[in-house]
Order: C-alpha cells, then structure tokens, then sequence
C-alpha cells in the first residue's frame, strides 16, 4: 500500500514507519521540519497542498498519524487558550486529515489516528490531553458509520516502554507498552477491515 | 443547596430545574435571553461575571449544565469551522465553567455537564456532535482527580421520549429515555458522592 504517515520524526512515528516499511509498504513521511514532505497539518491549505503533492506522486491508499502534542497543566492554572490549542494541535488538525482525505484517498482507503489511555485513565495534569483523545475516539466512531468504505480507526496507547525513563513517574504502576506493540495496532487497522475501532494497547 | 443551573430554558433545562426544586434546591437558572441571570458561558469574560453574580446573592454549593448546541451534518459537508464552533460552544464553554468555578464554588461543591449518547452510539451527521461529548467525558475523568474534594461527573443521554417526534427518525429502534429520568441523574451527581463519573442513559 501507498501510505503517507504524518508525524513520523517522533518515536512512534519512527516505529510506525519501521513496521509498515517491514511490511513491504511504501511510505511518504509528512513532518512539520522534516520527512519526504514538509507541512503544518494543523493549517488545512497546508494540508490541501501536502494531499496534493502527495498524489502526484501517484494514488493513496492510507493515512496513518502519530501526530499531536498537547500540554500538561493543572487543570487550576489552565487557559480557555490551552484547551483551544490542544484541540486544533491534536484534533482538528487530525480531523481535517480525514475530511480532505475522504476524496483523495483510495475508496478503500483508510485513515488511523493516534489517541492515547488518558481519555480513560487520567493522570493529573492531563485534562487537556484527556480532552483531546476523548475528542478524536469519538470522531473515529462517528465518522465510520459515514465513510464506508474507506475505513477509520484509532490507536490509543499508553506510556511506552522507551518512554519509562522519562515519563514513568507520572504513570506509576501502570504496565507500559513497547513501540513495536503500539506499531502492530497501526498494522491491524491498515490492513484489517475494521473500522470505528480504538485499539486500547494497555 | 444552591445550584446554578446553565441553560435552563431548555427541553432539559426545564425538566432538571423542576426536579431539583421537587428535592428542595435553591436553584439559579442561568441563560443567554432568558433565565435569573443572562450570561453567554461561550464568552469566559461572561463566566466571570455570571459568577460574580451568583455569589453576590450568597454561597454556591454546586453548578449544573444542559446547555451546549453543535451542528449537524455529513463529514464529507463539515467545514474546519463546524467542528471549532462545537468545540466552543459545547466542550469549551462547559470546561470554562468548571476551571473559573473551582475558586467559586462550595469546596465540596459539584459540576455536573451534559454530554450525549453519540460519543458510544453515533449517528450520521453527527461527528461534531460526537467529538463534543468525548471531548467533555474524558474532561470530566481527567477534572475529577484533580479537584476534590470538589466533584464533577457528566450526565450523557440517548434521545428523550419527548423529542421523539421530531428527532425518532435518527434514532432508529433506540429506546429513548424520560427527561424525567435524566433529571435523576442530574440529582444523583449533585446529592451522590460521585466523581469522574459519566451516567451513560440508555
């Protein structure tokens, strides 16, 4: 499959991209400063032309995003604007990857987005990101019963086990879950047929 | 206790004020054209002084929500725009009340928001709507262990017996659910010692 995989410079992009490529697919990596293609997928004309540039280099069948960074904050000394800026870094932007996607990916296409465990185990200082994952999960599942059949799904970790050294603290006793794991649930989404699903790893 | 309750003009405004006045409470309706009090919660500037209002008549021990209006329309129709006016006007607008309410509110006070059953049981055209309630349920989990003893829980209905008439058609063979029995819920995260909850009905 042809699959352009948006915000693979991160750590679970690089998994993502080294799972699918073992798999024999060909990827187009999309990062706001650096993969094949340069865009902000927060911008809808940047995704329009990054959509664009991409087909010309012949048809999509998939997108895949790990992409979205929100922040962390009490929920005491949290701004209107924190919340507005998690939702278009995380959810919008993701949300519009599928809304411009929808007629220019293959009929049988699909779209994964990345959610994560906070919407259903929060930690303090998540509400934002909690806010955020909730949103999309239940976009996943509104848009499936819409789109068909070109299929929509999401992968929802928790910490990563590469990620323990430095996020450990905030999530203590919780069983993490290797990158390799979290890239299967990309594999399963793009070459299943399901759709409307959120993969909760852990 | 006394509640301050937003969008009370509502099919369920209405039906949660009457079954909170049968309990006893000392209820404030807040509302943008009608209500005690006139305030837009989408404006935080307006939540202040919705705020500053109520607590000039004396203590408040709890605030409920039944207010949050999205629109409805196929994904492939929505605009980047429909999805942020929902976020304003129903994730953003409620968050606002709990992050300026947790220094106004009874140190054991409570918020209850209203989300909907689309966030689990979607319908076409209603992603925006979808992504709304997910949005505020995962809030609502990630709030509550954060503020206690300050409470907050989310009361998330399917369709009312009395909008089946006008809305019967989207919800093919759902049972819908009493606004009367959606007020209890309202009673049971108000007068329960409930956190983080979301009571799903039907």
């Amino acid at each position: 499959m042809r699959i352009l995989l948006i915000g693979a410079a991160g750590k679970l992009g690089t998994a993502v991209e080294q799972a699918l490529v073992e798999r024999g697919h060909d990827i187009t990596t999309v990062g706001r400063s650096s993969g094949d293609l340069r865009y902000d997928i927060t911008d809808p004309a940047q995704v329009a032309a990054m959509y664009s540039e991409a087909r010309r280099a012949g048809p999509l069948d998939a997108v895949a995003s790990a992409a979205g960074d929100v922040l962390y904050k009490p929920v005491a000394d949290m701004e209107p604007e924190d919340y507005t800026s998690a939702f278009h870094g995380k959810v919008l932007a993701q949300i519009d990857l599928v809304r411009q996607g929808l007629t220019r990916v293959a009929e049988r296409g699909s779209f994964t987005l990345i959610t994560g465990v906070l919407s259903r185990d929060p930690i303090p200082t998540s509400s934002a990101a909690a806010m955020a994952n909730g949103a999309v999960e239940a976009f996943v599942r509104a848009a499936s019963i819409e789109i068909a059949p070109q299929r929509i799904n999401a992968v929802s970790p928790t910490v990563f086990t590469e990620s323990l050294e430095k996020y450990g603290d905030f999530f203590p006793g919780v069983p993490p879950v290797p990158l390799a794991e979290v890239a299967q649930a990309y594999i399963r989404s793009l070459e299943g047929a399901h759709t409307g699903r959120v993969y909760e790893l852990a």
